[in-house]
């Protein structure tokens, strides 16, 4: 299949689209970005990359450092995290207080907010004042680029209008269900949505999830096949906010977004893919970057369904 | 692949489990049915059919009658349909009223009771009292038996408790949500859910949602690509009730579970399968049913992960 | 104190609210009600009545007849009442099924849409198909008037509506706390709710509650002592929906209201009070009539406050 | 009457409940008081204060301080406060998040901890850090008494465990209803709740609500006669939690709890009321306190109702 030739088609289709969305602007660091950008890349098991944009240019990933967070803790607690979280959709939107009330503290899944507070929370009972050093260090090795870093002025600008995300980390806390100081998990959370990548670093560090936990160009296996099938799993269901069923049927791959807009995605078995372009839709995804998506499952097949 | 050799195995391998899991009870006529059986088969394209356990064995298919309703209704209204009911994972128990009445009775879509409730509703709307009787002549042409009918002592049996969804039909009316009568609504469903099949029919009947739509051994079209790909996005992220994300996780495979034990799967491009038995676990699904097919995709590598 | 000139001045003074507030729609035969009409009537532990406004035009009561069932059910089955029911402030909209479902069926208070429900229910229990005669028998007792009946097409006419609260019904039948027939249930209650009565009549009939449980005229006891302090404290706390606390500071007194525009209240050991008014604040309660009875405790000094 | 001959009487009748009720135990600080206490006090108009139990013994005011803030909020911003702070009764929890969410932030009262915590942040606006300063000499006047202050040992240790209250205030702030350092906010609060008093303080206290916001000795109006009505009648319908219906029945008077075993309570143009007995019901109102000013009510027929 001639990927780059699809990849271009596809900047073509999607060029109208490019006006539409909404920058988030709830983070004055991110609604300064300009909405008219687009970039995709694909990373093969041969660490072949196939790029069309402005796949260079660096971007917050966000959410998208749940998925990475998650793999942390997952290595390290194995399924005692589910414990203290759970793997379900949530069916709220992604920081609704009501769900977690009801459920004692227990957040749904890594994927919504309170949920990676909770695992920020784990790798720092794991690791100490270590665990974003230890995250940076995970995802340049994943990303291969040690140059990856994260955006203070964007943390710092989060920080100071976080308050529902500091609200469900007291509320955990007072169910017992988080352990560390809650300002200084949240202040970490936000450190870890503010690193910054761009789409060839994004979709090179999808290729272990690709394979079965194993990096195909290094063999180095950073979680076992059973721990990758569950992240993926995971962002097959819960990857997309309120529109993870929607994206399940457009685009048929597992994925996770970020409101950066930026998304990663899965093709078991042969390719790690990321896509962005800032313009945001109604449920907080990047909308011309889930229509890139569906049009290049829709043209290769690739679709799960 | 000797798929013979590996229902055998799984037969053996899940023996240890059949006595655990509790057969539905809220239901007179179900909770006689005795827990110690398994059946599973699989029917391929070319009509082949593998089986293992008392395959030949009929059973009340309840919930999995909603893949077949929402086929019809997707069908008939298309797109229209999602003005009504949604299509995204709903964190809920199955029958919750507080998310309807959070969403101005529009449920969340077509795999919790009021979706089903919903969809049945819109069945009467285009059929009147044929509504039934179609949707029979569909489940009959597509599992190719003209056998098969419902259990009128189950339907019964469902009436005489189903207050919880006479709440969810008179909410979703108050909401102007629902057009007939909710009591011939309420009905019509517990018709569809007392419909029995056995596992032969029922993998037989998924062919043509493995298959794009269309039915491999008849050639007919059922729904467009686009609606059958939609179906088994919605079983992948709703088809179990709460663990919808779990069942991904585990089997890997688009699929819905029923309480009378029953489980449909579909692997696409390859296969329809059903599986039987009827204890049930904690979130209502099939206890030895979710098991063997977690075998089959683990054996098989047939998991979409 | 000169109450026919008070309530003189009253009348006057209200004049210019008449136009405001807007007449309950949801119930086609009460749509039609001119809004522009006012009554009030005070009744003496001695008969005498003072009246203004048209006091002799039928209204239909609606909600005020919770008070009259609440009040049957509980001489009936006195505190084994309280198994099925509260005696809390609901925090929410009079119909909500959401608190319903997460208190596992057991309405908060008898003057919420679910309570009233479930205490018809109750005396259906005691009485069967007498039911209703009784509570009409006893109403006719209170208010001394033979003549007072229930309007059957206001009835008829909230039936064909009522889905909402056939909703509640059978939420209340999943929890096994209704045990007749929803319909049946449904039906009664709104029989009860389109009884109509005048200001006289209903000044009248809250002589039991104002003195103890004891009619001061027929020296009649009604209901305990105990029994009569505890509807007034429920009619305190509950009786007005979402605007109960405005209530009780603004007029200070024991009342209860209606979407038909009637509201009644008790100045213990003194009087019964009723005045009516069609146009409806955004609560749901008579606009004007509110306003009367807060110039009325303001001038009178009879707010308990 | 003989005031003292039935508070002395009350004292003897309650003895055998005092081994009954459950000591506030999440404040250590406070987990440590001896159940076995009691103390009662009224202050009549002209100063005569009538006593029984240990009325010179300090406790926690905890709760009872929201009608110190809510009072001195009401002064200084009027019916301005309404847009920040509603006056309905809540029906759930005193700390639930839920609600507060559903209703984007604004609480139900000022007397549910949202609503407190609210009201604390609403003097903070107005006076800055001599929020706590200003409130410590109103209650000092109102009670009387230059030696009042709070206890730091008790604010300490509620703040070490105020992740909940955490979630309240960080939530409001969320939704811009909340405007200085939710840390000082909560701080503050649980300063103002470790204000120690003893019932002959806090009876007299109540002087002011009992005569139409003028003090009835100093004859210094603190707030307008609509205000005293007005918060009268919040503690009519939400003084108790979720047990402030019950309380209007039982008691029949004005009142506010606090976890600390105080209640206080109003008699309109009569007297002030303090009654103290650290064991807590399960709706966390004093057992033995309640039962106190039911039996008081009864017998000097003060009641409301």
């Amino acid at each position: 299949m001639n990927y780059q030739e699809i990849l271009d088609e596809i900047a073509q289709d999607i060029r109208p689209l490019l006006s539409e969305g909404k920058v988030a602007d709830y983070i004055p660091a991110l609604a300064e970005v300009k909405k008219e950008q687009f970039a995709m890349t694909l990373t093969l098991f041969d660490g072949t990359q196939i790029s069309t944009g402005c796949s260079e240019k660096l971007f917050s990933i966000q959410s998208i450092s749940k998925v990475f967070t998650f793999t942390q803790a997952l290595k390290y607690y194995g399924v005692e995290l589910y414990k203290r979280i759970g793997r379900e959709p949530s069916g709220n939107p992604f920081n609704s207080l009501v769900q977690l009330e009801y459920e004692h503290g227990k957040p749904r899944n890594p994927f919504i907010n309170a949920g990676a507070i909770n695992v920020t929370d784990a790798l720092i009972s794991s690791a100490g004042e270590r665990a974003y050093e230890n995250l940076l260090t995970f995802i340049q090795s994943i990303a291969n680029d040690k140059t990856i870093t994260s955006d203070n002025r964007v943390a710092t600008s989060e920080m100071q209008h976080g308050y529902r995300n500091l609200a469900l980390a007291n509320l955990m806390k007072s169910f017992d269900n988080l352990h560390n100081d809650t300002d200084e998990v949240v202040k970490t959370y936000f450190k870890h949505c503010a690193i910054e990548m761009n789409t060839q670093m994004l979709s090179r560090s999808m290729l272990y999830l690709a394979n079965y936990g194993r990096d195909p160009l290094s063999n180095q296996e950073y979680i076992s096949k059973e721990q990758a099938k569950r992240i993926n799993a995971v962002m097959l269901t819960c990857g997309h906010y309120d529109a993870s069923g929607d994206f399940a049927y457009r685009v048929g791959l597992p994925g996770k977004s970020g409101v950066g807009g930026g998304i990663v995605a899965v093709v078991p078995k042969q390719m790690g893919i990321c896509v962005w372009s800032p313009g945001l839709n109604a449920q907080g995804n990047s909308l011309v970057g889930t229509k890139a998506l569906e049009l290049f499952t829709t043209r290769t097949g690739l679709s799960i369904f």
